[in-house]
């Protein structure tokens, strides 16, 4: 039998060549029928532009995996809190179900209307209950970018940049899921060439393209941390994120403590989590880390901890109706890998747990275009962007809406992520009771 | 009927004159009974040293306080997620029938063999399901001496901390009740002098002597801050909290995102949350606010919003079989109230939840012996500090213990917290699975 990844496997669910979600993905999202805002949330995989709900498929008895039911407690906590070898079972069952040689599914229209639905008649959820959520500041890129723009440009990376993943704790509250409007934040902020700060909407309102994993598998005590070669068993899959960020706001408190307020008013990520399984043949070679590493963060089995997976970012300005690109970039060049971050974040024993979401900051390459936030691409605002329609931005204004997309090519087909979207409305006017 | 807070109130328990929980303290907690190690966690509120049974009084019909039970799901969070009239009235519920005049339970025997336990038949639990954990640096003592020690001695405070509660989203996993020992963190740090970093067990361990709020009541949805004028509605109660610190892990790592794994090893919070309402008599003003704050941040009822709370930190080395106090503070000198930390937190939109935990910071006095962490008591190592049989500390060596206590001096009675308490073992030896 073929395996889920195999390139020649078909679905008899009809897959569209330019599809981010032909059989060979499979992504795990979590959502509701439109049919019936009373019903409970669902557990599915994304096949073509349907959904088959891994939720149904348990009730009726054709999917059983554990002694206790995995997809009938609206998130994907319990499937993250197995092991990889379930996550893989349950991705081959699906598979299985979904292929075009096997009737099982495929001639069973009753089956067909209860299990499978399409995208456009369901919303879709955050996935997980997020325990905690951390944001590294991985790309060597962007960090250089911030240093040359913020501290020193003949030594823009601080000192301790090359020797860890810098990253810091962020706020899981407001994690939200793609497609949520995002609305422009009021805080205080200090005006260039003013003594007082002022409260204020903020006026550099930015993007952050990243992406970040969800955490899985049997995880750490407290007190015990995750070695770098069992690292890569406690990821789970990998969603899209916009870190949206207030850059004034940003500005004026981040000292010494780090981000905020300026970044814990929203924080969006795509819905469909794309397996680390699925992810399998797009693994590649990071970039060469000099100085080495200390051993506990050190790569020695020469294999490929990193990840092609290509990036844009599309705006489509309250002026137009369409979406133009503004930034390509690509996750394979990361500084740190994924199983870098997880290790260095148990170094001290902080315990993480299934559900955990942690991104990678920032993704950002080496050429203008691959930029990954308006402050990068605009330099500090400095070199406003020119967009179609004779229209321009340095950061992102009112009504704009800002797309993210990633995808791995493979032959014939592409692992997608689907979209991360976000609208941003106007700041609310007076303090209102929050009631 | 009086008041729970009231002088004079009686319980039948008896409470001796230094004990932390007489009638009018009343703190929540959960709990697991020794004799039943397979039993559920149950609510509960503090009397002498006895504990009342919230869980048990509910399950007989003697307490109902919604449509829905309270008590019955492992976790103080259904409590906090009801609005603070609740929170009263249930304090009443319990105070009458505890009262000395109350017949009910006092004759009742079996009742109160049923729903009376002595604390040291039990072991508290974490109280709630912490949904984010947030640490301000609200002592402006603290924030100077650090200021001082680290940065400019002439400018030790930084541009941004008289205008905001400058704080930083903390790590909610690793949140641990008190009596939980602590492991000695290992991690990167760079020796002085040296020009590359090492892997090491910290050599600069440290507590920092704080109290925590958990939020509760009616929050406020994303987008929407909370008003100071409401923000003491969604304050539940309040816990002793010691935020363990790897002094040396922390300098190398925390520019330019904040500290990050020198501080989320573990954080210990004291078992009982005292509410706010047996801590309104100890109501006071804080230090005046110079420059005024912005008037988002602006007490502007003339009212008390900090709270005259003792607090000291005793250690008992590994060489010794007695607590010794080196540290004496106040919570009342706190620069920024509890209020303002919790509209700031919102001010940008981003939403709260019962169950959030939010961390004063280290709470330093004007004197030396206010100081709270070593960092500060010994100035950075410099002094270490003289303890009985020749023994001296400049951070805490294996074996020590921590111990902190907070109470509020009542005519007749005090409010006290109980301790918060923790013991440092050794740094595990080698890399170990976490399996």
């Amino acid at each position: 039998m073929k395996h889920p990844n195999h390139p020649e496997l078909r679905s008899f669910i009809p897959v569209s060549s330019d599809s981010d979600f032909p059989v060979q993905n499979l992504p795990w999202g979590l959502f509701r029928r439109h049919e019936a805002s009373e019903s409970s949330p669902e557990v599915g995989v994304a096949i073509g532009d349907q959904v088959l709900s891994l939720t149904r498929l348990e009730q009726k008895g054709l999917l059983k995996v554990a002694s206790e039911p995995l997809f009938q407690s609206a998130t994907l906590n319990p499937l993250m809190e197995q092991e990889s070898e379930t996550w893989k079972y349950v991705r081959e069952c699906a598979s299985h179900l979904l292929r075009e040689d096997n009737p099982q599914l495929r001639d069973d229209s009753q089956l067909r209307q209860a299990v499978l639905l399409p995208q456009d008649q369901l919303t879709m959820l955050l996935p997980a209950v997020i325990g905690d959520y951390t944001d590294f500041y991985s790309s060597r890129e962007h960090a250089t970018n911030v240093g040359t723009m913020f501290r020193d440009k003949d030594h823009p990376l601080l000192a301790n940049w090359l020797h860890l993943p810098v990253g810091y704790h962020g706020r899981a509250s407001s994690v939200v899921i793609s497609g949520t409007p995002v609305r422009r934040p009021k805080g205080q902020l200090m005006p260039p060439g003013e003594e007082l700060p002022v409260f204020a909407p903020s006026k550099r309102l930015d993007f952050e393209l990243e992406m970040a994993f969800f955490v899985g598998g049997k995880t750490n005590r407290l007190g015990v941390p995750i070695p770098l070669a069992e690292a890569e068993k406690n990821i789970f899959g990998l969603v899209l994120m916009n870190d949206w960020s207030a850059r004034d706001i940003q500005k004026w408190e981040y000292q010494p403590l780090g981000p905020f307020v300026s970044k814990s008013f929203a924080t969006s990520i795509s819905p469909w989590v794309v397996s680390m399984e699925a992810l399998m043949p797009f693994a590649s070679e990071g970039p060469v880390q000099e100085p080495l590493p200390l051993p506990y963060l050190r790569h020695s089995d020469g294999g490929k901890h990193h990840f092609n997976i290509e990036l844009a970012v599309d705006i489509r300005t309250r002026e137009s109706s369409q979406y133009q690109t503004i930034c390509r970039s690509n996750s394979r060049g990361l500084y740190w890998s994924m199983a870098q971050q997880l290790t260095h974040h148990t170094v001290t024993g902080c315990n993480v747990r299934p559900g955990d979401l942690m991104a990678s900051g920032t993704i950002s390459g080496q050429t203008p275009e691959s930029r990954g936030s308006l402050l990068e691409l605009t330099w500090g605002g400095q070199q406003p962007l020119a967009l179609k329609d004779h229209q321009s931005r340095s950061f992102i204004e009112d009504g704009d809406e800002i797309r993210m997309r990633a995808w791995a090519e493979g032959p014939g087909f592409r692992i997608g992520f689907g979209c991360c979207t976000g609208q941003v409305l106007p700041a609310l006017d007076a303090p209102a009771s929050h009631g």
